[in-house]
């Protein structure tokens, strides 16, 4: 199969990269690479004319590894347009567009598939799949941030505060300039709406989410945690009607709370199959890549994964309420009827609603916290 | 797609229930159940005489979860010389018979699938066979037994000795009443030579194997490691070359260290995609069922996960002679020249090889337990 690639930076260059591969160029050939006209470096078969690429018929496939949004619509729609294939690792565009893009693959008998975009290297998109094919699944979560990961990991292990360790960050290039899409939960929230609608074939929108940053901790904190035998992670969770986004108190004897660096963990919850966790790589050249170029042999293989109708599996789930319990410290005041007990400069709360928390909006440069316990997460 | 179940037991009673669900009724139908004649239970399409199943040419796909070898090996010899397609969770036939059965499915044109047989419900052999589309995978290892979890976990929470919990273990149904395979490491044998089949494309052998029992663990020797930031787990590895199925000493922060009950995890380190891990139920009658399950799917929507040629990925490993560190507690004398310290009760050895491990033969009734550092497992 001959493919484009639309973007050579770092996932970019990492597909082509990997695709030299002996038993992989056998199969798979990059016909055209184009670029934004930016940077002075070698870009093997560069196109500089998109036009060229979406009238080449011999092109079966393209990847769009480009980022931002706008442009990447465009032109992954163009592709759909021209009956091409497209694998993206762009979540923002997918979270954002999905209904769009999947119907317009659709309407074209064309594959779009963005296993990247969630979770990096990762399988995660399509065991969610697979397990889907079987059980209603009720729940998804895990750490899917790997910058915010490596932030907290690193204030826990070096006694460090968190400006230090962001700087730290953004130094070793793990975190943007303007890393408010890792820190604040935005990149979080769009791969769990892309979660969202494989796991339960539902529509979650950002209002059905609660999102708060994790800016807000500070090394005493961590310690007050690590004292109570629980440990501070960035975890993002979602049921079949709404979502949250925050930072986690996780008992030290979990799964959850050994993540180390940069690494993410991923977990559904199935009716049959219990709760299947996958871990790996969330980001970084080339377990991108190689995420990216699974779903291209997918495609060259005609492979599918969700092909079974489970509209049944989403009936079957209840949707109750749920209830959460958050330890809050601020300066403003919170409504009292909400809090159980006072530790120290700690509010701890009852079992609340996530509506509770998201009336409470003197608290947005609080440091909540969500707690979890043996009953929220099942082995 | 009409199928045949071979036994009725846990995984048999489990498969049939599963597939009464609309979504997958539709699609998958049990027309017969055979089952060897010992029990007065109720059951559905109950088939008596097996070539009733073999001569029916509208069943095109068979189930073996019998349990035992010989019988097994026999009815899917003779299922897939009948041009029926084989789904199996009976780990210690497909390690044993491994290149008889997968020529004779390839000689008759169907599929031998077995994905229940190692990590039971996780999706361990189709990931694995998807990872090395692309990678060359250098490691396997994990959790690979559930009911020695079940054991060591017990033993540190509740503060028990072996006995008293392989006991409660045996009383829950979690291990059987000859529990060697569990405890003495076989049954991960089976998994970890049906894994190197699929990761590395490579026999191997028990013989290129150590193996060493967990049963002489007891309460104060958990202790020991704990006190030095380590949790005892029984783990299984293997490299291209040789495995290792011993107790394991891993660093309570290490993701393996929390693995809780009788859960299992496996863990696969590929040259792009780093190192990928999954975790789930690896027994139980749901969680195995519902790997049959997508099995079953997967033959009936023809899905082959590993079609790429990967014979150049065994290729560009190093198979480089590696070196383990062993603590040992015993009353027989041990080579001093393995031995860097001493600790008390135990014994630390230099890093040494497997075959120097296996010469002290004198040690079978010894505890033996691998320590693992940053460098045996990356990020």
């Amino acid at each position: 199969m001959k493919i484009a690639i639309l973007g050579y930076g770092t996932v970019g260059s990492g597909v082509y990269e990997i695709l030299q591969k002996k038993n992989l160029a056998k199969a798979i050939s990059v016909k055209k690479i184009w670029s934004r006209p930016k940077k002075n470096i070698d870009i093997p078969n560069f196109c500089p004319d998109i036009d060229d690429i979406i009238n080449d018929k011999e092109i079966e496939l393209v990847v769009e590894v480009l980022g931002g949004i706008d442009v990447p619509f465009d032109l992954i729609s163009r592709m759909l347009k021209s009956k091409k294939h497209v694998v993206t690792a762009n979540k923002a565009v997918i979270a954002r567009h999905y209904d769009e893009l999947t119907n317009l693959a659709k309407e074209n008998g064309v594959s779009l598939n963005f296993e990247a975009s969630v979770g990096g290297g990762i399988p995660w998109i399509k065991n969610v799949e697979l397990a889907s094919r079987i059980d209603a699944i009720s729940k998804c979560y895990g750490i899917l941030n790997g910058t915010s990961n490596f932030i907290l990991d690193t204030m826990l292990k070096e006694n460090e505060d968190f400006g230090d360790v962001l700087k730290e960050a953004q130094d070793l290039g793990y975190a943007e300039a303007d890393p408010s899409a890792d820190i604040d939960g935005f990149d979080v929230l769009n791969k769990l709406i892309i979660s969202a609608r494989k796991a339960f074939n539902k529509k979650l929108d950002p209002d059905d989410f609660f999102v708060h940053s994790m800016k807000h901790i500070t090394k005493d904190d961590i310690h007050y945690f690590k004292q109570k035998g629980h440990i501070v992670k960035y975890i993002g969770e979602i049921t079949h009607d709404e979502g949250i986004i925050s930072l986690h108190a996780v008992p030290e004897t979990f799964v959850e709370a050994t993540i180390p660096s940069n690494n993410n963990i991923a977990s559904l919850e199935g009716q049959t199959i219990g709760t299947l966790k996958f871990y790996g790589q969330g980001a970084g050249k080339l377990p991108t890549a190689n995420a990216v170029i699974q779903d291209i042999l997918d495609i060259s293989k005609n492979m599918s994964y969700l092909d079974t109708d489970n509209d049944e599996n989403s009936v079957i789930i209840d949707t109750k309420q749920n209830h959460y319990t958050f330890i809050i410290r601020t300066n403003e005041s919170v409504d009292a009827n909400l809090i159980k007990e006072t530790d120290g400069d700690y509010l701890i709360t009852h079992p609340i609603t996530l509506s509770d928390i998201k009336k409470q909006t003197q608290l947005k440069d609080a440091l909540i916290v969500r707690v979890i316990t043996q009953e929220d997460w099942h082995d």
